[in-house]
């Protein structure tokens, strides 16, 4: 089995001989709460010289705010300034070359602290090798340098718990969909599963609660926002009248499947 | 909003008025290494005088396992034992009223404690509300005592972790399916997602691994068993040639979405 290796080498084959190169966690942090950190990633921010996180240019960034509580005084911190984020369309070609100019920076700012023999920890909002950024530098940086990853509680399950909905049950089957898909293809596949999660509202919230209706399906449909956080909303989605979903919100369709 | 009601009396209304009632945590424990519970449920473990699991009879069973170092003397240990587990074919109409009768009884042992002013965390393998046995418990007691549930990380992140596999990127759409569904279904749903998690293998497994080979996916397969414990396995499903799959297996299809 070839495609994780922990017995990489662990020094940079591009440093000097006598650096051993540090290691580059991943470190899922959670739907926001600090308590929802598991104990596996609250010793390894309190333990690491170096954490590094993403955030928009000019802000903290949310990961930076969830771990605020656990960070020990005196370590380094990395933040990675995203050039964009919803400034231009995802599909705009501009974006993914932005995009890519900026994971190949910051992966060489990390490979800097890793390769001086500092372990980073890459701190990320739910868990890190679901729809993460960390995935990005993990692909960029995993075969020349010892990498592990620390699984969290995702977003969505922040949702479902504030919810107090039970997302599946017996033998469903779950689909989630991120809110950028266009509005038959959610309505199709709205219309074939049991229970459904959509990501990623913001500006396709109007497009994903008409698709949400088309599926015949508004009235079992569920709106969170913040999910374990400050300002936590929790809402039937028929009684959701505005068009405003911030990026921590979702859809929620909870199955109805074998209840004995 | 109604769907949870935190504000719900805290005395049963069965009891003397003079005791309040306890609260039932539902408490997601994560896949199974005992450093992957969350700060809160280590908290509320400690915290708690009852501590209930579910089990399968003759067997200490596998949450009582994950939760056994964070365990404080002198905690009430209040086993629910299944009647039955694979004994009986899930379709059987006898399965559901064994089990329906079992979650009557244990509900009742649950309202027990509650009733009396102690709180019970109940303690689940992975995310509480994600296929738990918790949820036929809390949808029998929700109206009746206050309720908290505490997320954990699903047994799918673990196993997505413990292969190094990026599971979702992008846009990528992923189906979470239970390996139970028939051929035919599992095959056509495969072929129309961009990531999958199969879940429930067991005897399923030859089945499932068909039904990927029919969707043209054996070479993306991954069989993951054991993710995160003692004897875990990662190994390219190709190269799985025996039909034996524990109940903490599955297969996953890691998606191939947007990598800027």
């Amino acid at each position: 089995m070839n495609m994780i290796d922990p017995n990489l080498p662990a020094t940079d084959p591009g440093d000097a001989a006598t650096v051993v190169a540090g290691t580059l966690h991943g470190v899922g942090l959670g739907p926001g709460d600090p308590e929802l950190l598991t104990m596996r990633a609250v010793r390894l921010v309190q333990e690491s010289p170096v954490v590094a996180y993403f955030a928009k240019k000019g802000r903290r960034g949310h990961a930076r705010t969830i771990v605020d509580r656990w960070l020990q005084p005196g370590v380094r911190e990395l933040p990675l300034y995203y050039p964009v984020t919803t400034e231009i369309a995802h599909a705009d070609p501009a974006y993914n070359a932005a995009l890519a100019d900026f994971y190949a920076e910051a992966a060489t700012a990390v490979a800097l602290e890793l390769g001086a023999g500092r372990d980073v920890v890459l701190v990320c909002e739910g868990d890190p090798l679901f729809y993460g950024s960390f995935m990005h530098l993990y692909i960029r940086l995993k075969d020349r340098f010892r990498t592990a990853i620390t699984p969290g509680v995702t977003g969505m399950s922040g949702c479902w718990t504030a919810a107090g909905q039970p997302i599946t049950w017996g033998d469903d089957v779950l689909t989630v969909l991120p809110g950028t898909l266009p509005e038959a293809d959610l309505t199709r596949r709205l219309a074939t599963t049991d229970a459904a999660v959509i990501m990623k509202l913001g500006t396709n919230f109007p497009k994903v609660r008409a698709a949400v209706a088309a599926a015949g399906l508004l009235e079992r449909a569920v709106y969170v926002e913040r999910g374990t956080m400050a300002g936590e909303t929790v809402l039937p989605l028929i009684e959701k009248t505005d068009d405003s979903a911030p990026y921590f919100s979702l859809v929620l369709i909870p199955g109805n499947g074998r209840r004995p």
